[in-house]
């Protein structure tokens, strides 16, 4: 009687590796941060062992550098940072066999780095609400990417196609952030009109995304003016500043009123053709929440991916006779990586504009502060910082 | 060259019809009211004449009465009240033809008081958000159903079986948004863990819905004693009245330790197999929509049915973080009618004790003050009151 | 108490209107045509009136003439021809209020020429398949637009953008159907590989309407290398012509190594990444039906647009153990009129190679015998005729 | 920095159990049988061991036992037949820890005899078409679960509630085939009118689904009257014998006529209000398939559950212009197991009356004659014969 395992069995290959050492950059505390070495992760059978080439830092990442903590996530013991990599395959494990369509030494590869369990009934269909799920650099956490190895099971780690180099694919993390946001909570659809709050990074790939997929109007929303000039130029069709708060006036009849004149300054109807579909809100902002749920048409959906105060207040009247939707968007799920590889590698989105600054393993610091600040030494402004795996 | 019309033709019927008087019960004013007698409507060709046989009083109704407003719609003019009608058809457009299925003279029917434009882009799919929706009692408006004559669309009637009798025809109104809000927009399955706000004639529709459905179980809450407990003789499989909220702390704190000790005080998780698939809302009331939020599974749906104050503050945090959906669910729409009047038909909801008072058509402002009331003048409790047709 | 229209009422609009005479294209009997005055269409309150400016011809408007049939359906009487047209609008009924958003005499507009009954359950959400549809020469039918005059209820009369010519406009009818089989049933979305059978009008628009819509790879199926080298041009990313059948193999043998060869003969994998996500059928013919049934990857969608045999052999051990899903699409629905004009307006279809011939009036005969021929009078092959409007 | 495992980590629990000898029923070859000693399984962290103590026969068990091959798929070497199992956990793997919610040793449990390989992009919302599946007696296997002790990965594995005997336990995989197709890809809602073809075991099953999820008419089709009394005794509203084909009729006419006649004799519409919403067919004849396709109403849904001749044909005009959706429904998928516990549980399935038969372990071979025979030596029905455990 046969018995055979479920995947097909293939040679464990460490043989083909010698290790280096894997220095880790280490967050301690707030704001104290230091490199220490750490023990190369051994491969259970579905798992790929990766040598981390570039990493890009995230606004998570800046909460728990600066303050030691994110929302109600706290840093529990010293912890390595970095979530957003690439690198290269340098091991395999023992169930991967090296053949047509599998994974291979060498591949180019961009990592998901949440992982689930595979086991609980949300796995089955929402694994990013997975309740087992450890994530990089997300206490509690097996540590982050800015190391030089990292293990993964095999089937979140892409392959990248030649054409996109590695700091993209360091990008496809926060790129798969807009894709879950926009395609997958969204339901994007080709000639939509979408609103979008917040022209920071999450922000303006979710308004690549939008562009990517054949958006009608992409609207993109900011305080600030530099911001929208650069969506403007990227992937914004129109962009809006809201309209100053009256003294005499409550934040809700304030959002209402901000909303109407966000659509009659750029011509858009409150319903019917030409309207808003979806709003994707990348501030977390009461305000821009408001705002959002007032602008979108009647039997709209309504998308929160960016993180703000815990509670918030929502023009509940309206969204009931109007039956608009609202839905939570954390992180990414079933398809939104290899959708963000196709619109790069495709040239439908381009990341090109959004790297600004890159700095190597041992400049990691720098990396933070300067993500912290928003602009670099010359004033240059900011979107994102890719750092170097160590040398 | 043929050229017919949509329809098949058939005979007008105006020979069949001797018309009556047509006297209505209108409000001039909050809390004035009186009878008038109006014109007998003329039918289109696609439409149909009732004459109302039973109304029941709906929450609107008496908002409309007691302050001549409801939320942000006012009365304009005086306006004949009711909405939540069923009758006998008198007469047929002249589209309709006395044939195999279609609508016959003296067909019992129930009535769906909202007539769309069948124009809008909304109308094709969401019908409940016409812009151009007339609305039986809510201005601006036709008029309410109060009255002995009403012509619809032939479409917006719908046949009862033999076995429902007129009064149960008269609360498909109330029952088809508890059916738009359970099964329509809350997608109810099978094997469903439901929690339901508030135990007044919508939520408890919504139990019956609920049940009627195959939920696991209903949880009933509310502030009420003797509401959960009817609600437990009637649908609901657990109820719970809210613990008090401390003074140090916040609404949103204590609507988490709220929904907290409800799971915990009925053995129900918080995720996973067993936990609440899905929160409806028919009270309106911010506790409640926090409670909710708070208390349904993450990868949960909460569906809003019910008004209250037009702003409100919720967990987003939560909602973001546990891809929590929101749904507003505003009266009816395609197959709300039809499921509504299944359920009955089949004995899988039973209307028979919701339906504690029925008053004659010249005692129609004592159903207005003894609904207001909540109580009759025995102390009885009121659920919903049902006024016949003129004689 | 008010009582006012559906629709905010208008002035009635016949003082601008001079009528001129309304000859009409006529098919008395399969090849016999004449010409014939018909009267001028009086409005209903909902309705307009459009002078055609452009018709194209159609696949099933040549069965008609050539045989007096398609499919089950045959000519009953003499009949105006032609369905695919735009034109001008002449007149408004009482409901069309010229206003901003409303329709407006004088509009360039796109005609979707299927009357639905608006008041039956299907025309809730699947106007498509209304039993009652009167559709432009189709019989029974109200006749075609091949005739000066052409009245339509408004919604279903789409402004055209000053940027899409009325040729281009005739040409949205076809490319609905398109839009309709790509991706309202066959739910296309970015990256999708799709998978289309017959290079022909349908075909070719299918092909277009998925790289609009961002399909990755786009294969065409036809055994015409002159077709396939037009669609390479076009829109489809890989062209097959299907290799010869061998003499001691079945047809459903046959379509297994046929779909094998075109995969394997194009690189495309059997399932998993990279695999045919969908097949879109425009030829109806047995032999493609089956290979489009062995080639989607397992879980993927089959839509049935074109027509060929009633009965049809599939290959359903496959389709159960695969779950795949047959769809047929059937004309169009809610939607796909304004994702059609949106591909066009923004250039993300280009109908300009695909209109290959066009017609005075009074030559409508020889645009008929040169699409039956399938190539004109020097043996260019015809894709799409269109026909003007009466001078 | 904290590194741990997916789940937490538990105590393996080897010390409790005190393995007997494992002995199997084994097919050779086709009707070569006989008991082999097997090795007693190692569990994986994720794993558990269950001693079964009851199996169902399947039609497809028999199938290998009567010809060694089941459709496409053929006996390679000796395999253990069996996969309707039931059992009581004796092994846990280390990551199972002893507490609430989780497995617990001792626990009654139903086996889902499918394992995937949770790797590839089919596990992610389409386990049923996971091609690395590894499914029990069934070629190439693990084999089956005749035999004392069975692994499986604890996901798999679904406790039963104290209401739920073991012999019902094992009837929850042919329960879950039916409410695969029945609810999972046929959309079963409250209300549908729902036509079976086959009253066989998995007909039988499917017809007590829809009773349990609230159907309204389900109509059952057979040719065999004993089994439609059965049927309409145990949950058919309405029972149909096909009539007989003419000789001068193709076998496509005479289905469109017997779907007629069918309709006609039941008194349902074709389409509109109590038309057929959803077809099941679980016998893969086809003159079934044509029927259920010819007797759907236009824009409904058929499922092909059973099997029978790989190649079948179809009225693809009828599909195409009625826009008629058939999926293909294999085995089961997320969420399956637990609705069809609960259905059990709840008493809205009852699976008493199907289970006819039982037999000691040592008799196996007499309940596969007998379920080939379809009559047990008194001439008696047999729907389900179940084994016991070896003792």
């Amino acid at each position: 009687m046969s018995s055979h395992a479920v995947l097909p069995q293939g040679e464990p290959h460490p043989a083909n590796f010698k290790p280096k050492d894997n220095p880790a950059f280490i967050l301690y505390d707030k704001l104290k941060t230091g490199y220490e070495e750490q023990p190369i992760p051994e491969l259970g059978p579905d798992e790929v062992l990766i040598e981390i080439k570039k990493t890009g830092i995230c606004g998570s990442d800046v909460h728990f550098y600066n303050t030691g903590a994110m929302g109600l996530v706290a840093l529990e013991e010293p912890m390595c940072l970095g979530h957003e990599s690439a690198g290269i395959i340098v091991q395999l494990g023992s169930n991967n066999v090296v053949g047509k369509g599998a994974l291979q030494l060498g591949d180019k590869v961009a990592l998901e780095p949440g992982v689930t369990c595979r086991m609980c009934t949300d796995c089955r269909g929402k694994p990013s609400i997975c309740e087992h799920m450890v994530f990089a650099a997300y206490p509690p956490s097996r540590g982050g990417t800015l190391q030089r190895y990292y293990k993964l099971p095999a089937d979140l780690v892409y392959r990248l196609p030649s054409s996109v180099a590695l700091e993209y694919g360091a990008m496809m993390e926060p790129l798969s952030v807009a894709v879950h946001a926009v395609a997958n909570k969204g339901g994007m659809k080709t000639g939509y009109n979408i609103l979008i709050f917040g022209a920071g990074p999450v922000g303006l790939l979710a308004m690549a995304v939008a562009k990517g997929m054949g958006a009608n109007r992409i609207v993109a929303v900011d305080i600030n003016k530099e911001r929208l000039d650069f969506a403007k130029g990227y992937a914004a069709t129109d962009v809006y500043i809201p309209i100053k708060q009256n003294e005499n006036e409550t934040r809700p009849q304030y959002s209402v009123r901000a909303a109407a004149d966000l659509l009659l300054s750029l011509g858009i109807p409150a319903r019917g053709p030409g309207s808003i579909d979806l709003v994707v809100d990348a501030t977390g902002a009461e305000v821009c929440i408001q705002m959002g749920l007032n602008a979108v048409k009647p039997g709209g959906t309504y998308v929160q991916t960016g993180f703000g105060p815990p509670d918030i207040q929502i023009p509940m009247f309206r969204i009931t006779t109007n039956e608009i939707v609202i839905k939570g968007g954390w992180r990414y799920g079933n398809g939104d990586y290899p959708l963000a590889i196709d619109l790069v590698n495709r040239g439908l989105v381009n990341l090109q504009p959004l790297l600004t600054h890159t700095f190597k393993f041992k400049d990691a610091l720098e990396a933070f502060e300067i993500t912290k600040a928003g602009k670099d030494k010359d004033g240059k402004f900011v979107i994102k910082c890719v750092i170097d795996g160590p040398e």
